[in-house]
């Protein structure tokens, strides 16, 4: 590995970090070590290696061992020592300014979800608890802003997309740069890159003004999925139960380009919650969308729902194919049917409190082979249970494809089992090999595809069979 | 009393209201009754009636006995009713811009005091505690910016003045405005305004935009002093020891202007926290000014100090008479000082951290006959210390003169008797007469004074003289 | 006299005047002499004692009699050297800002004038002409702004009023700002001033950013009437006619406050131009008002409309005593109107094209002694035309009365003959007799007024009486 | 060719069309027929297109032959009736916001042209009225900011280039934007977009808000070379020499990037300037740079300027191959040199008046074979003559190889001839030959390249030889 360029420098703070007490300014240098240090320089890593897409998390971490970031308590506030940065985060020996700034995010988020925790003043056990964090963790952040039209388009999708996929994202977000929307992605490369980039361009031709690129990510992920330059708004939540409701708290509608596993989970995960009783009447714009070559993917997809979780869960979403502009429309029509709902209900532009999250979709899955194996996977639950059932299953296989912890237990136990009846197994097992069939089960290495999972009708069923 | 004109209306959020959580609301609405409703009813009605200068808070009380204000609880934020509120506050029926603010900027301090108190997050017992507490409550006010250069003058001083003393204030706020310094008061009549209206004339002829007018009350002074409308910032501190706190924290430099007993109790109070040997090297300028008129007031509190702290206190002020250019020249100067020595130790601009105010500054004194029989006057005494036992000599006096506890106090048990040795209590004894002889012993209803006090030698001194 | 304070600066451009070609330069710099040096430099002196309400004209220029401003070209810019200068204008040795505004803001008016009359590009003697040129000149000192709505509310009246009458306007600047209205007057002292003082508060309590108060001045009057340091927009116009149109195109409504036959002047000249035929439909919201002691000269005023130019002219206007609010309400009303005619005929917001000014007030009055007696004064002429005579007549006084010109003309000829019907000269003369019985014929000195003028009834009808 | 979409709009003025006077408004209105249509109408083809890179001027005049733009007269202002218009300048039917401005930018200097040239204000006869000329059109465009640090960068090279190249200019721009430089082009496609899309995303990063993107054209390039969407502040000069000449009164320093004939000739139009004996002392900073594959080409200039010009001629060039931050940081250290020197000698930093332009480069060339072959091409003129006849023969070539008019006469008398003595014409010869090599020759219709000119040594030479 070439030796790369490093740099030392000092950074003072910038945002909400500019007042501190003296108090908190402690805090902060204590993250200087333990646990929260290395979360924190860890993110900084990634963050400073913002444009640098060729990088994965392991190869950054590799490259820059000797990295250093250093907390200074001052009177006046806190700097940053840092000792061995990559360089190409300064021009000329300064730090760009939205590394820095994001720099600053990360510190900013991490110690507030260390301090919160410690001072147990939400209650992480109930569902109005974890929402209520949600809320003051953008909040701290200066994510919600009072008064301001329904525009924040979530975009979802695959990291690692095929070039023709990519620009279609970058067509989608020059139209709803066109139409002044604001994008906000899980802030890395392929999908989370592509709309923000059209948007700027969009936003650039009709001099908008303060357009924003929200990018939402979590600590497992930030690192993988460095932030690309363009994000103007980094928030780091704690975990990803807490960033998937961020999304769609915060979003006003949902783009959902072609993806992996991961995406069908975001997709369930979304579904799941619409499905529920208490959403019916609520309106929220979710467009499936990708250039012709996609429009096998979104079949499958499309297919696997309707059998699965039926009609009422195909009427949540529009696909669109190979069409950018119709897209941008369908998006724009439905924020206005957001705006009127939301005040007729008063409910806040800022985030969306009427929207029901089930409990179950706010605490982790923790996919060990008897947990998946115990999945309830039949038709006649109430959609809204099987579609949370399904998304752990996609969670599960996620894991048991690119994540340490997924992989060894893999490794120990053999595949998953997942069981379930035929009308729910035969569509997933379906969808699976069109994932893999289309090379959409990326590995880490890029080696060949060995399934981590296998898919299994209910004994029940089978006796009966 | 004549029939006052009343008005109904509904006024929504503004600035830190803004961005609510569902149980920041929930805890809002609950300060629709009890405890907190009674503060905040009080608070609401002052500022109602900001302007009208000719009415006292028990008058404002007894004019609209009918005024009600109840908080919405909605989900986009609260909004507030206002039953049989003043008209005046209004301007075709809609609530003038600047009342609107400071009624949620009331809200917003007495809601934050009582969660905070809640929460005891703040450790109110230790010096730390308290200052940690004031500079967040003033944070949650956004009062803090940080990187503005040292600007902030405090001006102190009587609310009930000679003509002749309220327009040398406002040609010493022109002048402070001319140099684009700030000002901050008690944010009520006559010495709280006067700079202010100057500042703004002498602000708008050097075209300075984005003056601030900082007015830092609470809830016991307001209804007796209501914001007078040219205060653009308007913060609530839970109490008197804390509002003195927030001034010297925040405020870069400080104008005495003539008062009665109350104004030297102010003087007292900041001359025991430079005397204190840790504050030695720290700059704090500090004029004490007035026209022709009041040079007698000021001969009187400087040979009053001279006589008791010292010439090393003397040292801490300038006086001068009659001439509010230089006043103003004095205090630029001044703040030049402010500005080298906070960038020496790192110092933020925004909150004097550096200031040492010792525990006894910090809390209450609760003025029982008892208390001040006991406080120990003596010139041997280090000066900080003296001063301090000064301080609540005079703060008694004054709740003697005008607060509700004390005058029943002084009905039940006579006058207060201070004891000291001599060299202190002659000085004390024709301060307080001269105060008596130049009418600034103000009483409520106007009467002739008859003293809440009486100035004793020490017994042991009595028997050896 | 007592010495008075100079200093001797060097200021540098401000807005139009700071990108500037090599030729404007040189033209600006030969500003420093000729007759164009001598207006510029008693503007100038006027100018550096805005404020000092005390002077009058020539007081100012014997005061400073060796003051000087000279212009340097520099290949970047202009730069003024003021020699001798008031000392008032600076603030430690710096120009105030809004003098340093006002200073370019004359030199800027005074070159532009020179220059086109020169470039000979406007046709002066056309009415059309006078109109585009009045508009350049307003556009070149960016006081038009497009798709700003109607709210520049004229105030007219005298400069030299009653604390009562001053204090009257100052309240109703108040309610005009209250409800966010800007303010236009002839930006002097009285009347000029009150209503932006006034307006000043009102703005600032509603929060207002960006509130106008705009000077419209004329070399004539500048000197006599040195801009109150209140006005953020000066514009000094070539000559009385000039300003008087730049008035009423730039305002959407006028209130008129006592005054004497000056302020009578422009209500003469008002109301000709409203009741020009092509005028009719033409909204025009016109309050007279005053307080209580002015209800007699308002009154007055109406009879005499209501004797010589009939009931349609007084449709024109509404008379309202004694309530600031009141008047407030019924131009925010009027303005309405005004925009919506405004939108209606594709009419500029900035600018009242449509509104017809015939040429006969376009032109200077030159009152001779033969011109003043053959005004043409008879009932039977269209309104319109016998307005305009009025006001000729009205203006030949004011410089019988004050301008040095008119003063000589009388000394040597006597004073002037006014003749016509008696139906219209009854009613003049009651009105000049009510004007000196209120003491509102103010002359220079402050002598008694002996009239410079004699009502005559026409020969005709004399002989036929 | 297939059918364009087209859509029928009405739009209204923007910027300096604001508030028009109502003569103004009519002149405009004139604009609608005649010479100033034809011109308007193309010009305003060219910019609805904008960012549709594909079509030349021909084609887009071509595919839209029924277009209409129609001129309305209305008292608020102007507005455009467009019939025909290309669909793609509209999103859901609103025209895009920076197409509608750059649409009144082209109505703006036409306008501007037509009556300034009528109004015969400006002497084009003198060098000194044409510098004049430039200027007043650029304040006009609100070009010329006072104040702001010299920062613009001017990037000439061609508009049609390889990827490679390309790519590069968009790496430089990168880290302009970066350093927070700005990009003036010609501000059409290839060398033109480049920087400026590089620029936009290095000033993103480093949250630089009012990045400049100026781009300088003349209509009788404008729709070869459609501006790209990017710039934000379009200007149209007149012609070619007042074009050039705002390009470097404007530019703060120059980069050139690969080219062809265009791209010599302004190269030497600058070296003739810079080469003037005036010009010696005056810091212009210019860098010729492009990646290795472009290196033959600079070193083939370079040569040629060394054999004809001298080391002089080279010493005020800088050339960079392959390393676009180096590029940057050369140009930022040169800036600093024009700041200093423009800060000493009292120059405006928005307009280079120092700079002497001979008259014989402000004048147009009318390549006649004639006037070529009477080019006076020897070694012993001084350098900025020889310059200048340089540059006269390759816009000769230019025009020959391009332009309609040069076409024609080709076509009628055969290639030009170029007479001067060897030293000169031998790196003449070399350097054409070497663009034919490396096909940056490029021909509208894309054929192979046929000399329209012939170099041949002065007959004296060919004697003596």
């Amino acid at each position: 590995m070439p030796k790369r360029h490093v740099i030392n420098a000092q950074v003072g703070p910038k945002g909400t970090l500019d007042t501190l007490s003296q108090l908190e300014v402690q805090q902060l240098s204590e993250a200087g070590s333990g646990r929260m240090y290395r979360l924190f320089r860890q993110c900084a890593l990634a963050i400073l290696n913002t444009g640098a897409h060729i990088d994965n998390a392991k190869t950054i971490l590799d490259a820059y061992k000797d990295f250093e970031v250093r907390i200074h308590q001052q009177d006046r506030g806190v700097r940053l020592e840092l000792i061995n940065a990559p360089a190409d985060a300064f021009v000329d020996g300064e730090m760009i300014a939205s590394t820095r700034e994001m720099l600053f995010s990360a510190l900013r988020d991490i110690v507030y979800t260390e301090n919160e925790l410690k001072s147990r003043r939400f209650d992480l056990e109930s569902s109005e608890g974890i929402t209520d964090y949600v809320f003051h963790l953008l909040r701290n952040a200066r994510t919600l802003r009072a008064g301001v039209e329904p525009k924040i388009v979530v975009c979802w999708g695959g990291h690692s997309i095929s070039t023709e996929e990519y620009k279609y994202t970058k067509k989608v977000g020059h139209e709803l740069g066109l139409r002044q929307l604001d994008v906000c992605t899980g802030c890395g490369p392929g999908v989370m890159k592509g709309p923000m980039k059209g948007a700027t361009i969009g936003h650039a031709k009709q001099r908008t003004h303060g357009g924003r690129y929200l990018g939402l990510t979590e600590p497992g992920i930030i690192a993988a999925e460095a932030p690309n330059p363009i994000v103007n708004e980094l928030v780091i939540l704690p975990d990803i139960e807490k960033r998937l409701e961020a999304f769609v708290r915060v979003g006003h509608g949902i783009i959902i380009f072609p993806g992996g596993v991961g995406t069908a989970e975001e997709f369930l995960y979304l579904l799941g919650i619409l499905m529920h009783p208490d959403n019916r009447e609520l309106p929220f714009p979710l467009v499936l969308s990708g250039p012709k070559s996609a429009a096998a993917y979104f079949e499958q997809l499309n297919a696997f729902v309707g059998a699965t979780l039926g009609e009422a869960a195909q009427a949540r979403y529009k696909i669109i194919i190979d069409d950018p502009a119709a897209v941008a429309i369908e998006m724009a029509e439905g924020l206005k049917a957001v705006k009127q709902f939301r005040r007729e209900r008063n409910d806040a532009f800022h985030f969306n409190w009427l929207l029901k999250i089930d409990e179950r979709f706010q605490h982790p899955f923790e996919p060990t082979h008897e947990a998946m194996a115990s999945l309830d996977l039949r038709r006649e639950l109430p959609p809204h249970e099987l579609a949370a059932n399904l998304r752990r299953a996609f969670s599960g296989i996620v894991a048991g494809n690119v994540k340490d912890k997924g992989i060894r237990l893999i490794e120990e136990h053999g595949p998953y089992e997942i069981h379930g009846e035929a009308a729910v197994m035969q569509p997933l097992d379906a969808l699976l090999q069109a994932f893999v069939r289309q090379h959409r089960m990326k590995l880490p290495g890029g080696a060949a595809y060995v399934p981590c999972y296998r898919v299994v009708q209910s004994i029940a069923e089978e006796l009966a069979s």
